[in-house]
């Protein structure tokens, strides 16, 4: 697929979300309904009772989509300003595929304090954080700090995304090869956002033997060099398998979060068939299509939108966002995360082996969602 | 007037202004183009070039409105939430008016250092940053280190949009009266934010025979309780004038920003005829028109709508905020806000004692305003 130049649409859109009125001001009245004086009636009601603020204004429908510029799609550090028009994009999307109104937040720090200070602050008016392109492992602190000090629920797609959408697929995987979660043997290639969360939801969802691989090796309790987050991950490792990837024997399943060059052949080479590769690495993945039918992957996903099963964060935040509005949640919990998984799974009507999740078009998703977590809250 | 209860319309509206897409999403190539891989292109020249983000993103046509809700209408200190509904009207106004992207940012802290870092870092995807509703005196040092520290313009509406509506209205009346600012003798009331402001547009505009009164008497090198804003204020009472506004005799303008029972009618009756008297405390005017009658006031301005000459800053922060966006303005100066009023106030085409200002629905209002502040900057 060859996509037209994007410099020209960005030129002439300049932006791509604007503010739209719910309503005319023509009179004087309409001043005075929505305006002074009329609106201190609204206002003196949610001061005296906060909780009217979701009946009364723009905060039940709305999300702040956060990011200091960190890390930004594989670009890395390019600040603010340059990581604009990829959270106009995601706004764009909430509001195209949701009905959500979103709105970036790009902020002119990137100092961990800083920014949980900042969201802090313009809680308000928001119902819902969306955490975006944030470096790790500075990003795991804020979600933690953020998401135990805020009274809306603190979302971060990079990580939880990503995870809900491979889940989902590999239901549906697993499904076509009539296997369960309980009798699989896992291995998760990248300990960044996707690996992390990937790992930790796998391991909720009863994916119980699970190894995760850094540019070191195998996380486990032999490895002295762990950060806090890591030795999460290196506690699913129950075997103490302590070598490569490419050592790594009898895998069902490989997921790869990292980067073109972190998948060797020889690794896939040494699975259990059938077997489920997904080679999650954008827009280059570890494992290029044709390599892997030379290969013989029963089941590849990549995040690519020309190739089969694209393990696409779009089929998920769009719905998983919509739901944490429409349900008031206060706090994302493993269980919403897992119905989430399903109710995207159960949007493809009969899998294949080439059609594991949904198309990203395909409306169903988002009610599908919102209806699968609303059984989890 | 009697104006319908804006209580069913605030909630049958959950929000006065939403996000609208500039584009549509239809197919995986709008996706390619908008979002990922395609978003990649814009955002790495905005990487290599900053000032970019004005031609690709929504920042060259977006205004944040930030409160923290400590001093919200006549409502007093009633916080963030409770602020919403006035943040959107004002944002709703802005779209509705100078097709200006607004968006509210109501703050959960009051602290004047945290509010400065959390506008700071919020900035990059903001043109203009509008404050609105802080208390005084903690919003000037706001004001005036985010002036000095943002590369966008700040602009604080309760204080600025005020003082150049009441400008143009002077010059209106000036007019009418065949008078000029070196001719007259004025009497401020009230020093809070809209006081601050006007006393220093007015004394910028030539106006010099100018005494400021606080609710002790008029602010004057012989006051020892002044801060240090009430001093700038004290420094343009050349004539050392000492007592109250009841005594301030032969003034031909009184302006009061102030409060009911602030402006008594022993001073009007003082006043040299013929006499200009602006009574913006609202929605209760420190004068009602009948009283004013009464009085012989020759031109009587209130900030009530169902009142001649009303000196409303709806008149202003459209337009004013448009200049800002459109002539990339990075700081406002004295000059701009001189300018403004003089567009302002040009777009009556005959002024008379109660036509001294354009209907705030008057069209040509938001073009003058920029026409005339292109010229200043």
């Amino acid at each position: 697929m060859q996509e037209p130049d994007p410099i020209p649409i960005h030129k002439r859109l300049r932006g791509k979300i604007s503010i739209a009125a719910k309503a005319e001001i023509k009179s004087i009245m309409d001043l005075a309904t929505l305006y002074t004086p009329g609106v201190a009636k609204p206002c003196v009601e949610i001061a005296n009772d906060r909780s009217l603020v979701y009946d009364y204004t723009m905060k039940s429908n709305t999300v702040a989509i956060v990011s200091d510029g960190s890390r930004v799609l594989g670009l890395g550090n390019i600040g603010p300003e340059a990581a604009l028009p990829v959270m106009e994009g995601k706004a764009l999307i909430m509001q195209q595929f949701a009905g959500i109104d979103a709105f970036p937040i790009c902020l002119a720090t990137q100092d961990e304090d800083e920014i949980v200070r900042t969201v802090k602050a313009i809680a308000p008016v928001f119902g819902a954080i969306n955490l975006e392109d944030i470096e790790t492992p500075k990003v795991f602190n804020i979600e933690k700090r953020l998401t135990e000090e805020l009274d809306i629920p603190l979302f971060h797609d990079d990580q939880h995304g990503t995870a809900m959408v491979a889940l989902a697929g590999l239901y549906n995987a697993l499904k076509v090869l009539e296997k369960t979660p309980e009798d699989v043997k896992v291995g998760i290639v990248g300990a960044g956002s996707a690996g992390n969360a990937i790992a930790k939801l796998l391991h909720e969802a009863g994916f119980n033997d699970l190894v995760v691989f850094d540019s070191k090796g195998a996380l486990s309790s032999a490895r002295t060099d762990l950060d806090e987050h890591k030795k999460v991950l290196a506690g699913f490792n129950t075997a103490g398998f302590t070598k490569g990837i490419r050592d790594f024997k009898g895998a069902d399943i490989i997921i790869s979060a990292s980067k073109p060059g972190a998948l060797p052949t020889d690794a896939i080479q040494a699975m259990r068939k059938p077997n489920i590769v997904f080679a999650l690495s954008n827009p280059t993945p570890e494992i290029w299509l044709e390599q892997a039918r030379e290969l013989g992957i029963d089941i590849f996903g990549t995040g690519r939108s020309d190739y089969p099963n694209q393990i696409n964060n779009s089929l998920c935040f769009p719905g998983f966002l919509r739901a944490l509005l429409d349900l008031r949640v206060k706090r994302i919990t493993m269980p919403m995360k897992i119905a989430a998984a399903k109710g995207i799974a159960m949007s493809v009507k009969e899998p294949t082996r080439d059609m594991i999740v949904p198309d990203v078009f395909d409306r169903n998703v988002v009610k599908n969602i919102v209806e699968a977590v609303s059984k989890a809250v």
